[in-house]
């Protein structure tokens, strides 16, 4: 596709992406969970491995296994650093692919561990690692039943990358998928934007903040939990990771053919994440959360969900930021807090390197 | 443990593990598929995963799902170098993770792959990479429904590593396990030893051979099912791959608490390996292989086993290669050509990092 073309609508969006042929090499931003990991997997992926399942891009896959329907969802972590604020690679590893199952209504079961350590990584910290991934297990009642373990050169790798893969089993009557976001969906978020984010970058770049920012880490299976017994008809869910909310708003938006329009007030930001974000010239909206979650359901049982979720620790300042309207499918816009409508775009991926 | 101490019956093995609080770093070793390996996960990560799924040390996890028991499994894929005659990075991590199910009996269903590229990897290198991740996924009849892309920087990574898990059924009356090895079972091996990690070595060090050695990567699960065709009385069965039979041997010997006893003259070793080996100084029993399995199955139907493996194209050189004894149980010895006996170490893993 050429890089000028517009869809139907004469969007520019994800139904417009950039020739994978223009990159002769992988950058790091095809990594970021942006709109560069889109046409990699779209142009590379999608098309070698013709099956519905991925050609869905959701962040999982929901298999028939002799009648059960099974979620399936893998991650690699390599967050740098490996030990952060509120949690480490291990802790994180298991948390996120939790998360995968549970914002497709599963429950989550098994996991799988894989661990890719760069020769000289001190044992001490691979036993932090494997006590931080332990407890997160036992704190969201999962397995960890099968591993690999491979060591290469040093300066072959960088500490450890851990990839996690996660079986849950999905309840009947449990359908949602990044395709059933409808017009008149709520849009609901389970709390505070860019903490994650901004943690790993403060690390990184050495700012200190008046309170101490932890990672928000955390695993969600028991909001969705919460959400699900108020009603089974989710249309979407999502952990807005890298690329933030505007890469799962847009992604959603995009897989489901429809518009979506929020408002900027009602975005909880925290102030830390707002100054650090000035800091380093980010936008909350694009910087990766962890332990949060975006849920599109029907405005009959929004209220609902709303005031179930803020039951829940995980979910003390949920509430509706917008809704799924008709027009302008695959655009995300938002009004903004002085009144004006901008484009919410799908970040390119690149500002925000290895921050999962 | 101390370092020297023996088990019951006198004999060192992998009863008795070098102390992991020796090591205050992670060597290359510890993930060569030998016996650092098996200090590394029986020390640290067994006792915090403690379920028995992780401690029964498969290759695999069998796991209950609504009924119907799963194997389950992952495995990273680090080979350098990426491409080698045979195959390449892609088609390997494909039917590595399809022969980790086949091996307990499992048809393989469903898999994910997680990709973690280094900055700068041609995109022509990824393309082919994933083109021949799709052929053996469509040789073996098996979908990738699932993954992930990340991205580290320049000279954080090498390449590409890539981790399929995978998810696959077994079937009724089918309990192969590696604690499941009898005094009496005949040791049958399927094919020629050492192929796939002396090609990767010829590469590395520049060896040429007089006719092109390819490495043996190939899906076993039609072999597998070939096998159960005959008996679902299988007992035990690996791919012997890092750390080459000598440590498949070890590893099922250990977790049976039996003895074995195998014939030097019976293991089919290819010219070209065995002199590549004697340039190198390695013994071909400690390099890896792809596409082969070792079986142990009762004495009455190993003939039978045999017989219908070698009507199979992975299977031709099947043979029997020794018996499970109740003698010197955790310790594999061989009858040398020359009529001596020796023992077969688990292997350090030292020597051949980074072939799978």
């Amino acid at each position: 596709m050429a890089e000028t073309e517009k869809d139907e609508n004469g969007f520019e969006g994800l139904t417009c992406p950039t020739p994978i042929s223009n990159y002769e090499r992988v950058l790091l931003g095809h990594g970021g969970g942006g709109r560069l990991t889109n046409d990699l997997v779209r142009q590379v992926f999608v098309p070698l491995f013709d099956n519905k399942y991925l050609a869905a891009m959701d962040d999982q896959a929901v298999i028939e296994v002799n009648g059960a329907r099974l979620a399936f969802t893998t991650d690699s972590f390599v967050v740098s650093p490996l030990f952060f604020p509120g949690g480490n690679v291990g802790s994180l590893a298991i948390n996120g692919t939790i998360n995968d199952l549970a914002v497709c209504g599963a429950r989550p079961l098994y996991l799988s561990a894989a661990l890719i350590m760069e020769e000289g990584l001190p044992m001490e910290e691979l036993q932090r690692i494997g006590e931080s991934m332990k407890g997160a297990c036992e704190e969201a009642g999962v397995l960890l039943v099968t591993g690999d373990t491979k060591v290469v050169e040093r300066g072959k790798g960088d500490g450890i990358f851990i990839t996690t893969t996660g079986v849950g089993l999905v309840p009947d009557g449990v359908n949602v998928s990044s395709r059933n976001a409808k017009p008149g969906d709520k849009i609901i978020l389970s709390g505070e934007l860019g903490i994650h984010g901004i943690v790993i970058m403060s690390v990184r770049e050495g700012i200190q903040f008046e309170t101490q920012l932890e990672s928000d880490s955390a695993p969600l299976h028991t909001l969705v939990e919460a959400i699900l017994s108020v009603t089974r008809d989710v249309h979407c869910m999502r952990d807005p990771t890298r690329g933030g909310l505007a890469s799962a708003l847009n992604e959603l938006a995009s897989s489901s053919k429809v518009g979506m329009k929020i408002q900027e007030v009602d975005i909880p930001i925290p102030e830390e994440v707002e100054g650090a974000c000035e800091i380093l010239g980010l936008d909350p909206l694009v910087v990766a959360n962890e332990g949060k979650l975006v849920a599109m359901v029907p405005p009959s049982t929004a209220d609902e969900v709303v005031t179930k979720m803020r039951n829940h620790p995980l979910g003390r300042e949920a509430r509706v930021i917008g809704e799924v309207v008709e027009d302008h499918p695959g655009t995300v816009v938002m009004e903004t807090s002085i009144g004006g409508l901008q484009i919410v775009q799908m970040p390119s991926g690149e500002q925000l390197p290895r921050i999962c």
